[in-house]
């Protein structure tokens, strides 16, 4: 039975581009025979790449029950399969702080604190002296321009900048900036995308002290574009955080040519908000000027204002 | 000030070198700043080593608060400083299963499922291509025959036997058989320790299912040197297992080369034993033939136990 490599729930373009690339990588550098899968359909960023460089969507696959698993680009239980203690996971690769997935067997781990899981992989590519395939290497690097938000995003580092020059000339693509515009395009398409899945689009459960903490993220070239959305949006996170039990659920609306968010709030504790962040919710909302990245700008400091 | 790099409680030599080893890596790969560190004395196996090779202990630390960290060769709280939630874990070295130290930032792990933590850091220095310094290579390589009993355990890979050829060719040693065996009666030496010691010599504690199972290993050239020794050790467990109101204290007397371990067994559930062996305790001990490693062959058929 082939291994699957498998990213976390509602998949975005690194956690599909890497279940790909990790199964290619994995055949070649092992002989081991791995199906790349994903939680989730892909959303219309991951399509518009996949289309671009000719890749298919990874088959759906929701439980780990008697699988052997690689996991990317997340190590948080409440981010991946069911029943991930019924399964066998013999790989992480990752760029996330580690999460709270433990297992029974010594396994292998790739984890960077880079901008994108693309980027670790493209390192092992290298350490195995693998060559990475022409449309492979052309989602890698969109994969890796998404997360760091075209370099822009603090979690960007030299290693993202480095992948991404490199996968450019595997994949003989010129002008990869405009790739990039092209995708954020996409990614900012809302027009009659309902409300629910917008917020779902890129939306993650975290446990903070025992607290469940839903943070979702929509990331847009304009931010007025979402300006007649923000109501709906905010009735489907008081549904989702109704049906979670979650203590509190945030969207982040970041406007990646300003550079900074929008933070829809819903939260049992709004002084959490003020902890975190040093600002008084108005509203229903409160502007983070030069917040970008949930992992880096925003979950730690939350994780920091719940602890006490 | 310095990150320090430190390995698990009751360190033996794989913990000790590779706290040494990382810390002079992570300073020419990075130029960071980094001090080797312990959380115990050496044991009289890691002191034959360091001084064979002109290298210092390190000093011991046993709090993490404040401090920046890379972990090496265990990723379980139990075995981990205390207070790491106050301090930043920045790095994880490791060859063991993952456990629950979870960290709030992204971060770096090197961990593969190979035989010793000094085969992954030989990796390391290859991948950021920094020369090994001769006696760091000759403490690797004795830490790499140390853990894999001479290449005897069922935890040896291919790549620790690679990472050992490679490191005695720097190092400059041309026998390096014969400086294993001559550590491993350093090693199997018991007379005049208190019991103490020598129980803790190289042991652990884990949580399984909720339960606190402690388990230590002893490995000795010849079985029969510890005869004299099994009822102040089996007194020594039964004050450990007071003390630090443990369900099971098991104590592993491994002979390398007969390749196989007795097991003293002191337990609030004997089925536990026989439902990982297939085999009954008699009087306070039991036979594991084929058994040389707590960690592949003796841990998980425990958890597994454990969990129903």
């Amino acid at each position: 039975m082939a291994i699957i490599a498998v990213g976390h729930k509602n998949p975005d373009t690194d956690t599909i581009v890497s279940a790909i690339a990790v199964a290619d990588l994995y055949k070649k550098a092992y002989g081991k025979d791995v199906k790349p899968v994903a939680q989730g359909a892909v959303n219309p960023e991951s399509k518009f790449v996949l289309d671009k460089f000719g890749l298919a969507a990874p088959e759906i696959v929701t439980d780990a029950t008697g699988q052997q698993i690689i996991l990317v680009d997340h190590t948080d239980l409440s981010q991946s399969l069911a029943n991930l203690d019924k399964g066998e996971i013999v790989a992480v690769v990752d760029h996330h702080k580690l999460g709270d997935v433990t297992t029974t067997n010594p396994l292998e781990m790739w984890v960077w604190p880079v901008g994108c899981s693309c980027t670790v992989i493209k390192g092992m590519y290298d350490f195995f002296k693998v060559e990475v395939p022409k449309p492979i290497a052309g989602a890698m690097l969109c994969a890796i321009l998404s997360d760091t938000v075209m370099f822009k995003s603090p979690t960007c580092t030299d290693a993202d900048k480095k992948a991404v020059d490199a996968l450019a000339k595997i994949a003989g693509v010129s002008d990869y900036m405009s790739i990039g515009v092209e995708m954020f395009k996409v990614k900012s398409a809302v027009e009659g995308t309902p409300m629910k899945d917008l917020l779902n689009r890129d939306y993650k459960d975290f446990d903070m002290s025992g607290k469940k903490v839903g943070i979702g993220q929509l990331e847009v070239v304009d931010l007025s574009i979402l300006t007649p959305y923000k109501d709906g949006l905010y009735a489907e996170m008081e549904k989702a955080k109704k049906e979670g039990g979650n203590h509190s659920v945030f969207l982040l609306l970041t406007d990646i040519m300003k550079e900074g968010s929008e933070m829809l709030c819903l939260t049992d504790d709004p002084s959490v908000v003020e902890k975190a962040f040093g600002k008084k919710i108005e509203g229903k909302s409160v502007w983070l000027d030069g917040v970008l990245s949930r992992k880096k700008q925003v979950v730690p400091p939350f994780e920091k204002a719940f602890k006490g």
